[in-house]
């Protein structure tokens, strides 16, 4: 039975949705070499899963996501799923075509299993001690829950950024259970410059003295400005310059020369206001965590090194999508994923898109985006072997 | 009376130096209204000054920087100063035939009067209650200096990033005493993108407890995370993705998969080392002060927006030079200066070096870029009106 409800006039979108949560009592081993003694995982499904069970797309999220991608929770509700954008009845994701599946990862806060959980070892949340988790056990876990809906083969997996790296892992560890892996504004594996500018959000973070360690849960506190700084940083790189200009150009919040610590600009106000709120809803200890598996990901690592290698296995059919004004993720680095999967001699549909946002981009209306994803998973959806 | 003491192999350098300081006994309006009953100016010269008084070159500071532009303070200093791979004999900026002098900016924490100087008025140190100071600020107390030395027109005034657009400011408001206007990697003003990652570090120190609203020199206090993560934005940003690539790679500390918060990739350390360094010899309220006059630069804002008008006055010859790799002051930064400075039919000399390490490349050697600066300068020596 499918959890969506469609609202009145919901203008296309999927309407009023309701999280589920799949439980795993059985042992869980990571990459790290710790074992979770059982697990959970938060999920959202739109549209109707068809009788050959073959429909189902998985939608992986990024830094900050999480399993609510499309709809609202409540009549009430402000702002839609993250990426409502993409996913509903008529967009690039059809809900009348697809049965859409978006989870919450393992380590997330927002239900899934993670920093905020309660340790069955020692009856406290894990906070600090939550194990390291990596892309290859995201997807395991994926593979899990795929299980417990009865979905033997994706249709498709999609991600953008971090989520577009999951679905290169699950083409590479699950050859025969992704019939399409869609990865948008991804790379293979991180450049130097990424990690440091997770590092610094790390720092910020990590600095901040309400963080302790880690473990601010047992104090009450929360380390709202090392969030807020982490936050910003993610802001001011996944944006472009021009698309930061266009939006904010040099407006002084009054004409005057001001004291260097109050805020002058609007750009610094906007800022502000982002990080504040989102150190209101999310966690430290996950934004860690989350940092780290996009670090680490490097699927090429167990293949000593060589991407062609590591795609060698894959049964997939893949699509490469990148934004001409992402410098955080830049073409250049969904190129690198092509000319692999080419020299793997894969099934590749790749297109950069000019955009001017950035990195984020991928989250944003697009006509052309929309329309080379939506062809292309209108194709996947007819059973097309090789929509292009 | 030349300061300068040469080392025996000193291997082209100034050699030993010596930082004197100019004392201004008199009241110092700012443009932010307030006024300095008295400031001082720390400074160094090299080489000498001829007996035309027509040889002096001004070396503008950027962001961090101070009067030690070049040499050494003792035979024991690991390192020489800031510019010492441009300045000396020799050298792109050549003591053998120019008098170079460098100082340390009003606001500064290097000697001239700032953050850490005495208030006549309260008898205690500034502190974040010394007033913003802005580029024109810079260059009048600058003008001061040059009055004190006996140096009625420079040859040349140079800087790179912020201390480029001090020497667009210097043209613009005193075009009899500035020969050549040489400005490296600078703009003509700050995108939003610059001042949000400008917001970025601001906050970073200022969300830091030591820092105490500025007042942490009162309680003996260091706000060393927010000096550290302010630094590590400024580094990751003045290089280039690819120089961090060739640099630091993906080499990870260990091989293993380590917890979220420690270190585990080389490029954390770098920038770990960077910055706890920095935080050891950086004042924070000057850190805040450098990062606002920055922000505020715009020469054009007097002529109500218009750059070419701005330029309309100035007398100097211009060299303007950027680095395909800097993607803080890109090249297209630098051709909005260049295009405003010939619409205002003057004479500019531009280029664009291909130099792979970011912002940072002004810093570095770089054969045509030296070939470049130093070509120009050997014509502005001779004397020549139109050096190109």
């Amino acid at each position: 039975m499918p959890i969506v409800v469609r609202l009145n006039g919901a203008e296309g979108g999927v309407g009023l949705v309701e999280p589920r949560t799949a439980h795993f009592d059985q042992p869980f081993a990571l990459q790290c070499q710790e074992t979770l003694r059982r697990f959970d995982l938060v999920y959202e499904t739109y549209g109707e899963l068809n009788e050959n069970r073959d429909n189902a797309v998985l939608i992986c999220h990024a830094l900050s996501g999480d399993h609510h991608a499309a709809g609202f929770h409540s009549p009430d509700d402000a702002k839609p799923g993250w990426w409502d954008t993409c996913i509903g009845p008529g967009k690039p994701i059809d809900t009348t075509k697809f049965h859409v599946v978006a989870l919450n990862n393992l380590g997330g806060c927002n239900g899934s299993t993670g920093p905020r959980t309660t340790d069955p070892k020692t009856g406290e949340a894990y906070g600090e001690r939550f194990p390291t988790v990596t892309v290859k056990d995201w997807v395991k876990s994926q593979a899990m829950l795929a299980d417990a809906l009865g979905i033997e083969r994706f249709a498709a997996v999609v991600g953008g950024s971090l989520g577009g790296m999951q679905a290169l892992q699950w083409a590479i560890d699950y050859p025969d259970r992704v019939r399409h892996a869609i990865a948008i504004a991804a790379a293979a594996k991180l450049s130097a410059q990424n990690i440091a500018f997770n590092e610094i959000a790390r720092q910020a973070i990590q600095s901040d003295p309400d963080f302790r360690e880690g473990r601010y849960g047992q104090a009450d506190a929360i380390p709202r400005k090392g969030l807020m700084l982490a936050r910003m940083v993610g802001h001011v790189t996944y944006l472009s310059d021009d698309s930061m200009g266009d939006r904010f150009g040099r407006e002084l919040k009054s004409g005057d020369i001001g004291s260097a610590q109050d805020v002058q600009f609007q750009v610094e106000s906007y800022l502000h206001y982002q990080g504040t709120s989102f150190s209101e809803r999310f966690d430290a200890n996950t934004y860690l965590l989350m940092t780290r598996a996009l670090d680490y990901f490097d699927p090429a690592l167990e293949f000593d090194g060589d991407l062609v290698r590591a795609f060698a296995e894959t049964q997939a059919k893949f699509l490469v999508l990148s934004f001409t004004s992402d410098w955080r993720f830049s073409p250049a680095r969904s190129n690198e994923i092509v000319d692999a999967l080419i020299e793997a001699r894969k099934d590749v549909v790749s297109a950069t898109i000019d955009a001017p946002h950035g990195h984020d981009s991928f989250l944003l209306h697009n006509e052309r985006y929309f329309e080379v994803l939506g062809g292309y998973l209108d194709a996947v959806a007819q059973g097309a072997d090789s929509p292009s």
